[in-house]
């Protein structure tokens, strides 16, 4: 069975199936918000989804994230460990890319079990 | 058991493993096409590879979108919701990007189950 | 269940869930290299982390490889397919992004089964 949540005009927010969540394409609402500020903002986010899924950011099995300032990235990690236990980390890829829109510095995706 | 479906010299169009087909990097064959007929094209060849899976568009659970140019992502939008009953929406992120060869403007991977 | 693998700071680099080996964010140590250089480096990397896995390449599914420069992907392509048997090719896209930090050219991301 395949559960669609959380429908936005082009896309659902998360889509469960077979005991995997697929979370994609978050953003931070203020794009005013400096990389460490977006980054709390998109962690709290995928928070949200993560419950709606019926799992939780222990249960995070991959994640990539798309920076638009690769000099900002220290302020990332930042606020990613501060969220994560050590032993949670999932595995993750950062990737510098050209624009994600706007002014936004950081978009994730993730993938999690539940 | 996995199987591996439509081979080109570097990859596989489809791998089915387990209940889930992965599709990976989609792009138009006619590259002058603009942001709307090349994402014609790219939807119109995942439903070519969802079909060799056996799956459908109604079965997507996750696709991430790469695109040159975000100014004309509403062009790529607007094709995208024609393409899909509402319901059926996978979870989705858009990633402007550098370069996708030559004057690509739009490459997809899917993953579906079937 | 889930296990966690090989541990960064930021990181696991293989998360193993239900049949499914997540590896993700693979780049050269040496950024001095060239792209064959790097490419053979990540590759020899990727084979650990399948290892450590219980799985080996053989058995991957999809692949995501971003590169900085899209002029010398056919060099990584070279590598790639003495890298891999035709038959076991994954499904696969490359994507040419802004910047992987430093002179990096190549980072791979990879789910396998195991």
């Amino acid at each position: 069975m395949t559960e669609r949540l959380l429908r936005t005009p082009t896309l659902h927010r998360v889509v469960r199936h077979n005991g995997l969540a697929f979370i994609g394409g978050i953003v931070a609402d203020d794009e005013g918000l400096d990389m460490a500020g977006q980054t709390r903002e998109v962690l709290s986010k995928l928070d949200a989804y993560l419950r709606e899924a019926g799992s939780d950011r222990s249960k995070l099995l991959s994640v990539t994230i798309f920076i638009t300032d690769m000099n900002v990235k220290p302020q990332m990690d930042a606020v990613w460990k501060e969220w994560l236990a050590p032993e949670d980390l999932p595995t993750r890829a950062t990737i510098g890319v050209a624009d994600l829109g706007g002014t936004t510095l950081i978009e994730l995706i993730a993938t999690a079990h539940y």
